[in-house]
């Protein structure tokens, strides 16, 4: 009896962490990707304006994706790299009606760069996180297959759409 | 002649260390605006697409414009905030036909908010580099002029056509 109370007592608790952890958290991708910690101050590595989709984009990376991007060090990205894109649905500008600029935020997209763990899926991880409460994309882990189904287009440039735009 | 000679030798000794801080420095703006260093660190602040010029643009900050950024602290930005407009000429991706992407960079501009400084006009200094050499814009200060010619339409917004783009 005294087990009993024990055990149901460690499964509250336990249900409490549970709460307690997910309270303010984002929902990892279906894959187990962890939305990564500050993306949002990610440096810029490419931008891009999708007619189709009427969205701006912009795509940051983290210290390993910006170093190769500089270095051009991207045939293939080291392991390491992340890249997130950036994306918000089309909004003419009030005072300038030839501009496109950011309206709603769409999502966040990652790319995950681990040769190994991802080697069934040309080495990347995908992940997506939806809107700003930021909603994991996909059922289950087959979403990749609709990653992949367009990204193979880019297969011989390691997967990736995005060419890392020129500074100064 | 000795003092000729001293005197002589000092002057080549001035033009070569003037000829050495210019090696690779970018010369200021005609205003007396130095390019901000670390600017390609900068965080994102917003994006547009300016149909009309054909240019995509990410806009970063330094630390205090994405701080006042994402506080809503933009109606006026403090004193030290400073935006960045990175420019680029739009280019069809080569694997997306209905995507725009970055091309040849174009320019970075910039305005330096300093109330009190730039009183004349409306506590923002203006600045342009342009392309991947960034030479300075404007003959002489008064290229500011054409600045305002267009941002007098936003002096509601302080001056500042950028609205810091929604993130989650």
């Amino acid at each position: 009896m005294i087990g009993l109370q024990r055990i149901t007592a460690l499964m509250v608790l336990g249900t409490a962490i549970h709460v307690m952890a997910a309270g303010g958290a984002v929902p990892a991708a279906p894959n187990g990707i962890e939305l990564p910690k500050g993306y949002k101050d990610w440096r810029v590595i490419g931008s891009s304006y999708r007619s189709d989709k009427k969205q701006l984009r912009v795509i940051v990376g983290n210290d390993t994706a910006v170093q190769a991007a500089r270095a051009g060090n991207t045939h293939p990205w080291p392991d390491g790299a992340i890249l997130a894109k950036l994306a918000w649905k089309e909004k003419v500008d009030e005072h300038w009606p030839t501009a496109l600029v950011p309206g709603d935020f769409a999502q966040a997209e990652f790319m995950v760069k681990d040769a190994k763990k991802y080697a069934a899926t040309g080495g990347w991880g995908y992940a997506r996180w939806v809107g700003m409460d930021q909603k994991p994309y996909g059922k289950d882990a087959n979403f990749v297959q609709e990653c992949l189904a367009c990204h193979t287009a880019v297969k011989n440039n390691d997967w990736m759409f995005t060419h890392p735009a020129p500074f100064p």
